[in-house]
């Protein structure tokens, strides 16, 4: 195992589930890692306490009159449940296929950690680096960033920089230099219907007051029509058409045709909005989702039960010009609408984050590309991408300068899901890539 | 605290929830108790074993010329579960405000035991009984009774009687007494969607595929029309309609009121099928009800993940003349013909028990009217019940012989609910009325 193999391995032990409180602090060991590690090789990295997980700073030795680029990863994972789905543990990585399996393998440590250990190669082999470089590190992207917007705000000055990178994206297919100009933003929401004091007899009283399971079900079959559409009022009104451009550019990517969601899916068919592709429906429309939903007895066999309430976990992706709080407020309206006779709704709103759209062609963008280009042995393609990375948009209004997005993840590599993984010769091209993008971007 | 209080005490400490293969030990230390202590009292008790939890039959000493009494009762109970919303423990039974809370307590152990106990006192006291009994008690009553039905067949000689009583429903009314003409039956099915191989993420794949979560809200909403009537087609065809005297009497009794049941259930209003008072639509009019869904994320805070399958519980309780294997029927082609697009359905029948209804003025009927008439001090009310014993119909079928249905639990003894419970004094009518009955029916 390579040096840096181990690295990764030893970053991807620590379960760093930030929605959950009995991991904080597995999430503070993790940052406490990076911290030596970043100090071990040559910077000056400081831990940042927020009110809930920490953030990691670190910095080259900065001098003027050079470019100052800030490269940001998250070091906190998504819960891993279900665990039985796992082919070996989540946080005891392995490596079969040539890919290494763990949770975060790609979102995001895997990736991360490639920058890391690119500038790490830099100043073993040169001494120094081309550019003014600041890390940014935090440990709660996956529950919506709640203290990162206040710490930008605070430390605007220490942050201060030319261009922000960051590889938290994905690539087309495998060996396919992939630059992302748009993501998609996002708004969540738990929606809870109550109905009886306690959960009843279904033979005794079943018939006489509404079932809260009954009412979720048909509280979130409103939210579409029958045909994939959202079914909210006003829910299009600001959706930005797709460019004619786009429509070409990506019906010729190899990597994301129809039948290769459908591949990677495993669904029995693909399903969604009329009139567009797959890539169409996940990089440029937006969605309402169920992520989760529950009420009544949840166990084996059967229990003739009457539920006293039922919930779903929303959310909700949006593309430019969407703005978040403005969907929120629709959504909000149309389930107060929709809540079914004879219960009672409780709406709990989540993070959210804004839609994301950049040129592709600026000189920064160029840099990019090149960087891709060069690495990859291949030209780049332009794309955007489903997920949501709210903050970015943050990164624009708060320290007013734009984020590359040079993704190195799979569309398999089952983020978010059981089996996350990540191919080594991808963890190794973002290190060639991290140093390559720190010499173009020096001009 | 009495002899017999303490006897119940020791009957409903054991957690012998039959649904749940980790309770079969204490299913069965459950049925040895209760061999042990009919054996004390001067009865034949036998352990007969089935394919899975035993069932327990006593014997008087069966004399000719005489009438045979069976009284049938079940000592398993349903899960527990959510614990947490139990004031104290379910298998520590607990005295506050002169009821007995425990699991079983009301559903069926306290309602069996009484007449248990009746027995004991009447032959302690008398030497003897006025009939010959026959006791049957099962442990598969609340997993729909698999192995009643063969027992009773192949049994039918041992288990030969004139008539049956059962208390295993409930009275109107603290201090009314109650006799049931009629229950309703059931069909039980858990219907899955499948969607993706596994669980994706949402921003990356949300928009392209079915999500089954959303898939099993939209398939369980097609069950019922906005107003609360079901909507499976045919699934009224059979429905005996109600009565004249059964609206004019149901009407008068002071227990039942709609206002009572809003307050009983704590719903925010009542709700159901147009037309009928809460006790017409509980025990004359079918149900379709959920009583558990599930999909996706369950715990705390968010995590953005289109499932990979949804799951919905569900049960019909059926009146007179409905079949059970046809209304399953009907439900099935339902549901195959409202399997939303892009994802497949497995759907897997459960236990099922016809709708039963006798004559309340038969020569029994009369018996049992003027047992409840003396244990009580007032004449008794004729209902119909909600719930399901489908044992009643095989007790008919195979033993060719009718139920009297005995109810002793109340509106709110939260039968199959957190914090069960069983007033003293119903427990201690019972105990007067087993005696009366046997009386009584000793002709």
């Amino acid at each position: 195992m390579t040096p840096e193999l181990k690295d990764l391995f030893d970053f991807l032990r620590f379960p760093s589930v930030s929605t959950d409180s009995r991991h904080a602090d597995d999430v503070r060991a993790c940052a406490g890692w990076l911290i030596e590690k970043l100090n071990g090789m040559g910077l000056q990295a400081t831990l940042h306490e927020t009110a809930k997980h920490p953030i990691v700073v670190a910095k080259s030795n900065h001098l003027p009159g050079r470019r100052t680029v800030l490269i940001y990863g998250h070091y906190d994972v998504q819960p891993v449940d279900p665990l039985h789905l796992w082919t070996t543990p989540p946080f005891e990585p392995d490596i079969r296929d040539g890919k290494i399996w763990a949770r975060g393998s790609a979102d995001n440590k895997g990736q991360m950690l490639a920058h890391v250990l690119g500038v790490e190669k830099t100043l073993r082999e040169k001494g120094e680096l081309p550019v003014n470089l600041t890390f940014l590190f935090e440990g709660e992207e996956e529950i919506g960033s709640p203290n990162l917007l206040p710490f930008l705000r605070e430390n605007a000055e220490l942050l201060k920089c030319d261009v922000i990178a960051i590889s938290d994206t994905g690539m087309v297919g495998p060996g396919v230099p992939t630059f992302t100009y748009g993501l998609r933003g996002i708004s969540c929401c738990e929606v809870t219907l109550h109905g009886p004091k306690g959960d009843l007899h279904s033979g005794l009283f079943g018939g006489a007051v509404a079932n809260p399971a009954a009412g979720i079900a048909r509280l979130i079959s409103s939210l579409h029509e029958p045909n994939g559409r959202v079914a909210i009022d006003g829910f299009y009104e600001d959706v930005r058409p797709l460019e004619a451009w786009e429509h070409e550019m990506w019906a010729k990517i190899p990597g994301v045709t129809d039948a290769q969601f459908l591949h990677f899916t495993g669904s029995p068919a693909l399903y969604g909005e009329p009139g567009y592709s797959s890539a169409e429906r996940t990089w440029a429309r937006p969605t309402a989702e169920v992520n989760g939903i529950g009420g009544g007895y949840q166990g084996e066999g059967s229990k003739t039960v009457l539920p006293a309430e039922a919930f779903a976990k929303l959310s909700f992706r949006l593309v430019p010009d969407q703005e978040p709080a403005d969907i929120m407020e629709k959504v909000r309206q149309h389930l107060e609408w929709n809540c079914p006779p004879g219960l009672t709704m409780e709406i709990s709103v989540g993070h959210d984050g804004k839609p994301y759209a950049t040129d592709p062609n600026s000189s920064f963008g160029q840099a990019a590309q090149n960087a891709l280009r060069k690495a990859f042995g291949s030209d780049p393609v332009l794309i955007r991408e489903g997920g949501s990375i709210p903050i970015v948009q943050s990164f624009r209004s708060v320290l007013g300068v734009d984020t590359l997005l040079l993704g190195l993840a799979l569309a398999d590599s089952q983020v978010h899901a059981p089996d996350e993984n990540f191919p080594i010769e991808n963890f190794e091209a973002g290190i060639r890539l991290s140093q390559l993008l720190l010499e173009e971007l020096a001009g």
